[in-house]
């Protein structure tokens, strides 16, 4: 827990959800992993400690994958040695395999999250294993970091749907947690790979899975791609769900999904949740310009909606003309 | 009430509001008001025609206000007299004053729709009048209209912040509803002018106006100006409103408020509520259709997120390397 975080405001109107969530803020592997551009490793970790100062309760800095298959983010290690361990965030990383399960040990992560999809297709297409050989190596790895006291997080994609398959089974979902709850891992997050996702059967899963696994925490990791990505996380929060996935100016994608739009942006989050009265412990302004700071970091335009038409209560100038017009008028 | 909409398919996941609700769609005024080219009258005619086909409860389909204010809402009448009635729809428009009034009723509009602010800031800059003025106005309006048997809904803007003045205070939206409803208005819209709501805010206004005014027809009119647009509608939603102004492509917006987008894009509204099985009466591929040919007719890219992306259950194929990859594997 970061104990330095602001205090949120009182909220203006009743809350349904929890009053306090944390952020998970993944830009730094999910969005960069995918951005055409290799970011040079000090602005990597530059970035990284910017965030940090965000007031982030976790923050995943880098993937421990094979150079050959993200050859963006070949310097994990280094991420990880160099960046500024700022007490009260959690540093993870993700981790696809053994071998990179033994590389990210050795950089002390805070945790360790590993990944496979539900669907079938999309965990050999993603992963190029098949679920149950990816199932047996997360299995593996949950037992090895476990032993040596790193808690372990599952990331199970294509939870919502797979932009192969289509709809996918609640029953699945639940089936593959339970391998992995009963596995002794920390926490269990549920993605929305491809913006399937939609308002009540994100309640429903993150309330049945809650119920099933009281003891695992639940993150949800959503993407916007067909507009829905704040409406999800109201009804996951509305469901109790307190730990949410996001990137910073709304990075990352995937691949396989032509056309879909990036991870909830975090500022677009943090926003809503900071108009609720929810406290998110992170600094808003400061997040704002770290997102006005990306597109020199990734080298596009990133189309922020939200720093384009500022926080809810920058006010404007009424029109030059109003004065006048009005004038000797209450 | 739309008798020829085709029947919702059943809700996979519960429901937490209305299983039904009706989509206003105000493109045609709301969004057209806005854009810089003058759409010819024959243009927006089909435009209008084409919407109700698509199986909408009500579009708004002009506004009775000066040419000189709306130059390209000049065609008022021409509209209102070429389009064709589908029956199940009702055909509404914005009327801004008594000479408008007047201009409206002889056009056989089914509801007309005045219009005011909450804040007295923004009413001045948007209507040139005090509230009082507008107050007063609207009153003699409802009378007019309400005398030759046409209903009367008005919209109340800036019900959830005010771009000049900042939060607005829920007894100001109350008292206001308060007036109209006394004067037998058929329904009121709270409006999200510039896309300040946020949902607990949105649940608790709602529910609250619901609880005083239960004869009252709420519709809610919100913007994604900060990507809360959907949020805000599971919220409306979950406190029961079963009414949305929606505007195809999210055309619309603010004068007064720069880098404001525009409505919540009724496209996206219908995919999330069809999502989750809620009867919108409106079809979505027909309506896609519709946004995919908007460019050509404002003249602009619209930028249509969902239409980028496709529907969420629009699946892809798999990467070819995948059958050979695991040939052999069950």
């Amino acid at each position: 827990m970061n104990d330095i975080r602001p205090a949120g405001r009182a909220a203006a109107f009743p809350l349904r959800g929890p009053a306090r969530i944390e952020i998970n803020e993944v830009a730094p592997r999910d969005g960069l992993q995918i951005e055409p551009v290799v970011v040079p490793t000090d602005a990597k970790v530059a970035f990284v400690d910017a965030l940090a100062a965000c007031g982030f309760a976790r923050i995943e800095a880098t993937s421990f994958t094979s150079a050959k298959a993200i050859p963006a983010l070949a310097d994990a290690e280094a991420v990880m040695h160099r960046m500024q361990r700022v007490p009260g965030v959690r540093y993870t990383a993700l981790v696809p395999n053994l071998r990179g399960l033994e590389r990210a040990l050795s950089c002390r992560p805070d945790e360790v999250n590993l990944v496979m999809s539900v669907s079938e297709t999309h965990n050999r297409a993603n992963l190029r294993m098949t679920r149950e050989q990816s199932q047996a190596q997360l299995l593996a790895m949950t037992g090895a970091a476990t032993a040596v006291g790193v808690p372990v997080n599952v990331s199970l994609s294509t939870v919502f749907g797979c932009p192969f398959e289509g709809d996918i089974e609640p029953d699945a979902v639940m089936a593959l947690a339970q391998r992995f709850a009963g596995a002794g891992v920390a926490g269990i997050t549920l993605c929305d790979t491809t913006g399937m996702a939609y308002p009540n059967q994100v309640r429903a899963l993150c309330e049945t899975f809650q119920q099933r696994f009281p003891k695992v925490g639940l993150t949800i990791h959503l993407h916007n791609t067909r507009g829905m990505g704040l409406a999800n996380a109201l009804a996951a929060w509305e469901a109790g769900v307190s730990r949410f996935d996001a990137a910073a100016g709304g990075l990352g994608g995937c691949p396989y999904a032509p056309g879909a739009s990036g991870n909830v942006a975090t500022e677009e989050l943090v926003h809503m949740f900071d108009a609720m009265g929810v406290d998110t412990g992170v600094d808003l302004e400061r997040l704002l310009g770290m997102v006005a700071a990306l597109p020199q970091l990734v080298q596009r335009d990133i189309g922020s909606q939200l720093l384009r038409a500022g926080t809810r209560l920058r006010t404007h100038q009424p029109p030059a003309w109003l004065a006048e017009h009005f004038a000797g008028q209450p």
